[in-house]
């Protein structure tokens, strides 16, 4: 069985406990195996659907109660099996969602790392970041006497005080690619890599292995 | 006298009170008036030049003591009469620069407001935000139920939060394009539409009209 996870900037499968990311240009194989999606992303599915025309969208399996309006599958299936706690996944974007007794109550929408960074070097060349540079070099305890500190800690200060203002005592499951970067900034976190592909499998085993 | 502003994005012009914007393609005027100019932006400087060679560069005039390394000219104009204030000009990028005791103590920087729009429309068309529709439609007390406010929601408190932290008791000073927007959220803060322009004639005024 192999699972696929459909975003906004890559296709990812999941195949032997492996991870194996698409991008825009590349081209998506021919499967054999049954393939289980989910998908944010319209013109990417039909790609993955033209050579696998078997695959199955999880979504129909989905039942995740929520009066969020457009809330992402994606969002729903990393949240699925959680009763109190803020789920953030970061990657194109940082989505930021929040259960609390079993119920999501809402939730919202950082852009990504990477957006960041493009977003800054469009704005001045005076404000490029190296990403090895970002997540070597932080200090947010003092003020920035420098450019490359003073977009950092913006930021990171960004990202990370609006999380701590609502999770409160709130425990936080980060995923995503900046997930384990972002994590070391609160103590009440883990990173779990895979969350997104262990809760696909977990529902698919919930649903009897619809096939 | 005509005083000029070079900006990341755009050269502002302000003469007998008005202020005119001119962008990437524009055609720079010629003027036979005194011009006093400052920029952070080499290109858009050569092409003042260009038609102005007499124009001059008040950044010559301007004695601005900080620790920080590569201070933009319009961030120390912009605080350059302070005593103990926060001044924040929301433009291209959003600059905080932080005063204490006449000192410049430090600072950090930013997106500016257009670039987060077009950084989450880049990430999915379905992130795209309208200005106006995002200056009129902010709830900061609710947790968003859609993703229109899962966005709104997110750049405001990313905005807003680290200049409260570091802003503790001090007034604010706003300035920019997006200065008076952004002003509402802060108590002790003012909107000074023109305090470069105004910093840069008394600057000028200060070293006796120097010409």
């Amino acid at each position: 069985m192999i699972l696929c996870d459909i975003g906004n900037t890559s296709t990812k499968f999941f195949i032997d406990k492996n991870i194996k990311n698409y991008y825009k240009n590349d081209k998506i194989p021919k499967f054999k195996d049954d393939v289980f999606y989910i998908s944010v992303n319209e013109k990417a599915t039909k790609k993955l659907l033209r050579k696998n025309p078997h695959a199955k969208n999880l979504a129909n399996f989905i039942d995740f109660k929520t009066s969020y309006i457009g809330l992402g599958v994606d969002r729903a299936v990393a949240c699925y099996f959680e009763e109190n706690v803020v789920v953030i996944d970061a990657g194109s974007a940082i989505t930021v969602d929040i259960i609390e007794n079993k119920k999501h109550i809402g939730g919202f929408i950082f852009l990504g790392l990477n957006s960041f960074f493009k977003a800054y070097e469009n704005i001045s060349k005076k404000l490029e970041i190296s990403k090895s540079d970002f997540e070597k070099n932080i200090n947010l305890d003092k003020i920035p006497l420098q450019t490359k500190d003073a977009v950092f800690f913006a930021l990171l200060k960004s990202i990370i005080l609006p999380i701590k203002e609502i999770c409160k005592n709130k425990n936080i499951i980060f995923t995503g690619g900046d997930g384990e970067f972002l994590s070391q900034f609160f103590e009440n976190s883990i990173y779990k890599k895979d969350l997104i592909f262990e809760n696909m499998k977990r529902i698919i085993d919930a649903n009897n292995s619809p096939s």
